[in-house]
Order: C-alpha cells, then sequence, then structure tokens
C-alpha cells in the first residue's frame, strides 16, 4: 500500500491512500496526525472519497523526532577516509529541516550545499528498549530523502549537526510505501541526479545497520514514537567527496529515487544571507 | 520575576508567576503552553489566585528545540584536550531528555553517568537570521540545567547526540528567572555538587560564545521560539576529566544550582537494561 499526504483541487490538505490510480481520502489532514492515532495497516478499511487533482506533498509535516545515520554505506565510509564503524553514528534533523518532493531547497549563498539520498524509515509505534524483532514490527513503511548536507558548517565543529538542520532542506516524499509492497532488507536501490546526471547509485542491501537495527539502536536511549522518521545514510558519491569538489548551486535540479516509491524533484534556491552571522 | 510550572495540591499543573512568596495561577497549564500565546513580562499581569502547596516542577515540559553547547568555558575545554573554538559545538536533546528540579535521573547500569551543570536560557520570540541584538531581545529568561551525560555512548561515535538525548536524564528548572533579575553576562555561578561535594563551580563572565550569541548563531540555520531552550555549557569538574576518572552511581544525589535561579536535587536511579542492545 501507498499513503500520502496530498493537496487538492480546492486548496485542502489530507492524509491519503492510493486505490489504484486514485488517492482516497483518509481522516486526518496529514499522515502524521493520521499516525498518531492509526496503524497504515489499519486506515485503509477508513478510506473514503477520492480526491480530485490530489498531489503528493511532504507525507510527514510534524514528526516528533527525526534521526538520522550517517556512515552507512560501507564504499561512502571509505570515500571518508573511515573504517567500517561498531556503532551507528546518529544526529537529528528538525520536522523545520523537511520540505516536500516538489519545494525548492532553501538556503543560503555561499554555502557548501551537498546531496545525500538515503531511505527514510517511517516509525508505526512506540519503542523504547526495543529487540531486533520489536523494531522490524515497528516499521511503518519507507519512503525517500535527501540528506542535504551544509558541509562547511558540518565540519565547523566535531558535531554534524550545525550542518545537518538548516530549515526546508531537506525533502522528504513524495509517498509512505508499507513493508508488504517494499523489501529494503533485500535491496533497493538509492538513487540522485543532479541537473539529471547520476551522482549516486547504491543498493541499501549493503547497509551497515538495516533499518531494524537503528529502531532498535535509538530506543535504546529515546522513545520512538508512530510518525517518527529514521534516515538511513547515503551511499558514495557526494560533492565533497569529489576531485575537485563539487556542491550545489543556486537552479541546480536535485532528483532523489527510490524506485518504488518514488522521485523528489527539488530546486535549489540560494538567496542571500540576511546578514553577517556572528561568527562568520 | 520568576516563573515556574507547578503542580498544586490538588494534584493539578498550572504555570505561575513568584509574588512574594506565593505562587499566583496564570492562564495556561505549563510555561511552554504560556509562552507560545504570552511573553513573560506582559504575563504578570494576568496572574490570578494564590496556589495552595505549589511546588515547581519542569518548567518547560514542551519544548520544540533543545538546544545544548558543548566546549564553551576556557577550564572545560583545557581538560578536554582542546583549543577555544571558533564556532559553538552544538548538539540537541529532546523534550523527552527532561525532567523537573526534583525527579530521578533514570538510567541504565553500567553507562558511564557524568554531571555537566549549565546556564538555560529561555527562548521569548521567534528568531531566525537574527543579529545580536535581537537576539539579546529575544531572551526571556533563564533556568538551571544538567547536561548529564552518557559518556560511552557520547564517545561511541564522533557524533555526541546518542550520549546526550536519553530521556528522562537532564534535570531543568525550578524556575525561569527574567533577564531583569538576573544577569549572566555580568557573572552568574553555576555550582554541582554530589553527594553534598562540590564538583563545579564557575561563573557565566567565562563563556566563549554568551547566551546572545548562541541565540543568533542557531537562528543562522534553524528557526527558535517562544519556549526552545539554548543549554550555554559546562565548566570544568566533570568526572571523565578526573584522575581516576569517577561517573555517578545508584543512588547518588546531584545538586546542580545557579544562585538566584534555585537548586536542582535528583537522585541517580540506574536499572538494568531491558535487554542486551543489538551493537553493545
Amino acid at each position: 500500500m501507498q499513503f500520502a499526504t496530498v493537496t487538492t483541487e480546492g486548496g485542502g490538505r489530507s492524509a491519503a491512500v492510493l486505490d489504484g490510480s486514485d488517492w482516497r481520502a483518509l481522516p486526518a489532514p496529514d499522515l502524521s496526525a493520521l499516525l498518531a492515532t492509526t496503524a497504515l495497516r489499519d486506515a485503509a478499511g477508513l478510506a473514503g472519497e477520492v480526491l480530485a487533482g490530489a498531489e503528493p506533498t511532504l507525507p510527514l509535516p510534524a514528526p516528533g523526532k527525526v534521526i538520522c545515520c550517517g556512515l552507512n554505506y560501507a564504499d561512502h565510509i571509505a570515500e571518508t577516509g573511515r573504517e567500517l564503524p561498531r556503532h551507528p553514528t546518529l544526529f537529528p534533523k528538525y520536522a523545520d529541516t523537511l520540505v516536500g518532493p516538489a519545494d525548492d531547497l532553501e538556503l543560503r549563498e555561499g554555502l557548501q550545499v551537498d546531496w545525500e539520498v538515503e531511505l527514510a524509515v517511517v516509525v508505526g509505534a512506540t519503542l523504547r528498549e526495543a529487540d531486533r524483532d520489536a523494531a522490524l514490527a515497528a516499521i511503518a513503511g519507507y519512503s525517500v530523502a535527501n540528506d542535504i548536507s551544509v558541509r562547511d558548517w558540518q565540519y565547523r565543529t566535531i558535531a554534524w549537526f550545525q550542518g545537518k538542520a538548516w530549515d526546508r532542506s531537506t525533502p522528504v516524499g513524495p509517498v509512505v510505501v508499507t513493508p508488504d509492497e517494499l523489501d529494503p532488507f533485500a535491496g533497493v536501490e538509492v538513487i540522485c541526479r543532479v541537473n539529471g546526471e547520476e551522482v549516486q547509485r547504491a543498493s541499501t542491501k549493503t547497509l551497515v545497520f538495516d533499518a531494524a537495527d537503528l529502531l532498535a539502536y535509538i530506543s535504546t536511549f529515546t522513545t520512538l514514537r508512530p510518525g517518527d522518521l529514521v534516515l538511513t545514510g547515503t551511499p558514495g558519491g557526494v560533492g565533497i567527496a569529489r576531485d575537485p569538489q563539487r556542491f550545489l548551486e543556486d537552479g541546480d535540479v536535485v532528483e532523489t529515487e527510490i524506485p518504488g516509491i518514488g522521485v523528489l524533484r527539488n530546486t535549489v534556491r540560494l538567496a542571500p544571507a540576511r546578514h553577517t552571522p556572528v561568527h562568520p
């Protein structure tokens, strides 16, 4: 099954489930609100009228937690010059960080803006100190994300967070596909293109820590809840690891794809900074 | 002025303002809800009845963002063997991470649990790309926090986050004091005691990045909103930097104090882990 938060002809917004080629309304304004009360496996039975002119937008506009894993594909780890990790490297984003599948990426001139295609895992149940089986059972579905990274800020200090949590920088969507329809454990491809040129392609089969590992590990220290997102890391091919390095420029179009889920197509918009930051 | 979220004799909870030695009710269940609609400087005028048996609890139970600065006192930077930073090192916590001024710190056996007294800044206005003056004007008040850190998890990877965001580990409170009554820029003392023995004492005068610097810097990449918290870093004296190293044990009492704000008094409770984590 495929779920989305869609905009409709009348300018409204609704959680929705795909029925053939139609999006049918679900009784919530978006998937964040739906997941707070209803498991996706039960939601399809609530489907209402067909929504005219439905267009998928950011599926989860209000996750309580967005936790990302870095250094999780062997080839990307190699291009950063590191060894295979014993533990996942984790950092967070905010709901503010996210934008929809066709939204502009709104950043500032002069930043080193880089791409990172990732499989996003949607949490479907409350998890704390979960074992792997419980974590696996708590996966509501999968989506596509691009963990757009501001490299100069990421590496200003040892904490990546300030390069990873720029408002309106990380596209997610276009839909959430349930585990019965997509099996990243067996392997799905994650692909990124910049202005039509393929820059990343890998299979989730080569993840060091898979989706269930990550949910269980995170739940050791903090509670995950329905609608939370876990981003599973990016493979090789990022701009900062190229020779010469390549960063995104104003007007660049970033396409982020996982076959079976869909494509994000976002344009980079680099506006002038409002003023010189306190510590430039 | 002093504000708090208090529990009352009847088992209720209310935002409150101190009037002499009485807590008077404000029209919100807690300071998070109050700050979403009302600036603290305007809230005192809304004060209602005196609350019998009022006891301050976690003042801000629902901050959208809790952002912490590491490596911000010169002596603590020296004890970690680092040089003075050009940029603040930032990492986040969650609302889930916080507990009140008298709550137990609920962690697991076998973790390296350490203390970090910190001045907490309460954001009072929405800030994005703010300059220093705007950031200064947006400070609603100050509170006390202890950035309890799980050192073994903090240093498992290069990202500190997983050692800093354990649920119910970081006490905050007991009250929020407005800037007209407390001036950390001129210097207030931050003090930590373990079982009555003083382990940290310093003045906020020696902060590398002060409260206004931090709010302005953070607002360069993400929006801060009323009720968000910024923790300003800890001075020297933490357990991991001692010789021999010292970590908190079950039953230890941690007192975290800033004169003019108050004292947090929390008991460490280390329960057995429910199961062996996926990646021990």
